[in-house]
């Protein structure tokens, strides 16, 4: 219970559900003297923002956040920082029709188990829309990051079904709509999506998420390793279904003389840990991939039970994405920058003095 | 800071370098009434324990744990347990050459920079000898979920290097040094080694683990998800690079219509989703999966520097595993448990009337 | 930092400032089923409101909350609460005056200390008025702990200035506007406010908060005693100078043979304790009794300094309470129900059989 | 449950009981670097052991504390620290005789009631000798806040029964058995503890606790304010039923022109609040007060039941203080470290830059 929280110094705890009245967020521990408008969390609100192409879904909600607490004029305050969205766009009729039945590959199930009540309306709690909040809270921490200690947080979309990329230009990133970092895939992924339209299906997809800039130091063995709280917060968004830091899984097949990362008076060689060594950051790009399942909501029929356990079909109608991986992109980010700046925050603490300059070799 | 603990109600804070004293675990939050001692936890420190097969590290380690608090006439009172293992075979002096020497891909260059001071005594407190206190703290969740639910925590080598297992004979897992499901494997696995242990280098590994009889409900949306935490708990391990839950990263390249578990009046038809939707446990199977990275600790020279960062080459002699995967088993396992049972606690809190028995379609 | 949030089991988190938009809170962690609407919080926040009687603050607020999510179909569903109370008589105006003034016996001096930035109107965060989302959750543990335990959770004032109350007579403490539980003290509070507000001056207050029906069990030893734990809720209180549990500061002069509570078949003979032995609750009333310091907003002229070290003098005009205690009657049977609240399900999670009924002698 | 740990970012969790193999301790989120030595808890360890005076219990613990790991060198390495004190003055048979009695006054009946099972030696984990390894925890906090921020943290007792001390003279409090600061008393006190000895009585004590050089800025609002937080640590000390801050119940009958501080160029004219102003340390004294109770292992006759409802009679014989107060002391100055040294390393990372020097006027 009271898992609505993430987070221990830079704290963030959520509410809202897809169809009730409004999204929340309270953002605890933001240190004072930031300067912070709705502004600074509208731009990635809106690269989330459903409705945004014809690639996602056509729910149209402005995602309009509002501050209520926590900066005075134009600044944080320490203070705890209220955050909302009001929902405007429900359309509860949509989802009547589905109060009893378990949507396959959906929380309708384990939600009813759980909790013996559901809100049925779009998936409730459990929907993505959620993620709003998360987005929100998310611009915050990368502006602190990016202010305070040029660290910037970016994500790109690096496959989608067997579309693969082939390389890395991050000024492509948002030139298209599937923040896809090569031009020369842009088009692949288009076809993807129109013919998982026609199909009425969906495709899963991987993302990268790299910081840049990390100071050394960030990470708190044993458990709390920075690399164990990144795998929390990236399998804590709805749909991911794998984590992996550096070369991830990778490894399996790599022997210690190719994995391990040379140093020299100049830096590391090789970057095949991802950035962190013993689950503390290593002042190299921190770089991790995320695996988002086909969201099951789509028109092909469904085998499925009732809340009576008796047999049902179940075709998904409505807005609904072909690939969900793609909105993925900015919430990766938000949850990887509220990771770092929780960490640097909790090392701070414990090692004020050495973190006074990003330590070099 | 303050990153030595792991869980909420099923509490477990864990002490201990490589060659201190000793290494110790306090468990905090463990009901009352189960029956406990030293014997229930030797089992599974035996497996992890080094110097128990020519495959693995020669150090030799009684690691036998002691129970200090927390349980009285042979039954745990709900009070904190304390345990200890002394460190009786230490050999500092194999470790001074590699003093002021940064080993590539060992935590020994960022705990430096982190805490300015650093035990580099066989890697201090980064050193894999840790984790024999999380398997002893596994031994008592795993007894406790059996006992009070049923659930049976168990893990395998599914795959080292490029050879991977074709079957999975749960008999066969004990049967064999490498905890390897498919007897016909155990050549292959044998023989890599034997390659390995010529050339002085190391390989990666990949694990499965695997809990039965898990009951409806368990995980926290919609941070402390189920899954989420599994991924906190599972890449806190030394050497884990990647997490995933049921088909993991094979969901890229998925439809929504293949990947949704069909649900019938007699169950799920299938489990991909790895007994977790919505991060809440579906009564089915939780599957994961970890990628454990080649230990760092070769003969093959590596190139690196001093901590005044001067050039210099390192070859670790003494006794290493070639593959660190292998003895991870009986760890993932721990950690898989302690996961479990904290969020049991955490749910019975809640929804003491619902757990009552387990539900059922 | 990150310390607006309280309980572990069930979670409040707040935000607001006295003058900013809204104020809001998050509940979580409460269990799913339970009948819940604004109705239910509205009385409370009514008796804490200010401008309800002459003897307290003029300033008019309806203080309406709204619930955003976490009840679905008048029922919680298990997942996070989200209340909402927007601040609708704000009057700026009013504080500019104080903008670069350290009000004695305020936080404006620590705050600015603390954090190099403040909210200075009407006191920012630090402004008793962020307690209405103390009454509001507090309001939702009260109902849950009468519904599913019976435990009632009440308070009364027992002193202001030297006016002590004799009996206590639980009808009474809602017959008038100082919750006093001695009818024939009412005239002689009255009689000391009018002074007091002739004076323009305040006084302090003890208040005495009881909690019925708790069953035997609740409270974490060693350090989470439900003492402990009471004690940081109560204390967390604006103006809170001191906590007592059962006779507080009288056994300092009490002989053991007079202090210990006798057990009988029957039950314990007295209460000194105040119902909590060990840490942990009794079965017999939880008592406990706190001071609250006079408000330090007066038109008595003060000493003070500006935020530029100078000499001035403060004489705060407005809208104040000469006696701050009176409204704290319900926040306090606030902070003590979610303290129970909190201990009830985390006691529950670990010995969910032992609560199935009250522990009986 | 899981109630063994205090601390956020300097955590404390403990184990053992009073008759059981060993007490423990794990410091984590220590900062690195500061000189550690077992001496430097042996002090107050010893100040805090019984036998020492004929005034406390005569059981004869040598109380030898053992650094098990977090200390390389001589120094703090940053990684969880490891304490144990082996118990080796036990007798269990002294207690058996109360095996299946509720001792009132004590824990047994909670205890019993609220786990179905306790170790009844000596009171097993409710015992005081439980309070042995905050002191060696408070010791580690007391030499770094020393140390590093020059903050002395200090205790005296104040009261016993009925006598009072006129005057504090720091010099005097080590030169006593009763840590009395008015040397004038110290026969008194004598005499009373001569008269409880002869009657087989025990009487309650008031402790004052003081911290000097506190930085201005620790404390959390609005949950985790500095005062609360030390309410939640002193009530955590056995047998303490008060505690205070500053003038404490005597602001009851204070107005606010006397009780609110001046504050001049020259810094405050008063310290009525105790050193704490909106939670938030401001940089003068922060005075505590605590009051415990008689201790209720007498030698009068007690009414009680037996574990089946009998009634029974209770004459506790052996080794036990008429006053528990007196060994409180050395307790009260480790919670109240313990929660300075936490409450300087969460301000220390949401405002790393204001603390670099300690803010004045």
């Amino acid at each position: 219970m009271a898992g609505n929280t993430i987070g221990q110094q830079f704290r963030v705890t959520t509410f809202g559900e897809s169809h009730g009245l409004a999204l929340g967020c309270i953002i605890d521990g933001c240190p004072p003297g930031l300067a912070l408008t709705e502004a600074d969390m509208q731009h990635d609100l809106d690269r989330r923002r459903p409705g945004t192409s014809k690639y996602t879904t056509q729910r149209r909600e402005p995602d309009e956040v509002k501050i209520l607490s926590g900066v005075f004029e134009g600044q944080t305050t320490g203070t705890s920082i209220g955050l909302l969205i009001e929902n405007t766009d429900q359309r509860s009729k949509d989802y009547s029709n589905i109060k009893d039945l378990f949507r396959p590959g959906h929380a309708d199930y384990t939600y009813h188990q759980k909790y013996g009540i559901r809100d049925y309306r779009g998936g409730g709690r459990s929907s993505a829309r959620e993620t709003a909040m998360r987005v929100a809270a998310g611009a915050v921490a990368k502006k602190y990051l990016k202010q305070v200690h040029g660290i910037e947080v970016r994500a790109y979309l690096s496959q989608m079904g067997d579309v693969k990329i082939d390389k890395v230009d991050w000024d492509q990133v948002e030139q298209n709509a599937f923040f896809c970092p090569d031009a020369d895939k842009v088009d692949a992924f288009d076809e993807l999506i129109r013919k998982l339209k026609k199909d009425g299906d969906s495709i899963g997809a991987k993302l990268t998420v790299v910081a840049n800039n990390v100071p050394v130091g960030l990470g708190e063995p044993v458990f709390d390793r920075l690399d164990a709280d990144i795998a929390h917060s990236l399998m804590s968004i709805n749909a991911v279904k794998g984590v992996e830091i550096g070369d991830g899984f990778d490894v399996v097949e790599q022997r210690g003389s190719e994995h391990r990362d040379a140093m020299t008076p100049e830096g590391f060689k090789s970057n095949h840990a991802g950035g962190i060594l013993g689950g503390i950051s290593s002042g190299q790009d921190i770089v991790a991939h995320i695996a988002l399942k086909p969201t099951s909501s789509i028109t092909v029929p469904g085998e499925t039970i009732t809340s009576q356990g008796e047999t049902a079909e179940v075709i998904t109608k409505g807005r609904h994405d072909p690939c969900v991986g793609i909105r993925a992109v900015p919430i990766a980010e938000a949850m990887l920058a509220i990771t770092l700046m929780d960490h640097l925050l909790r090392h701070r603490g414990q090692n004020a003095d050495v973190l006074t300059e990003t330590p070099k070799i």
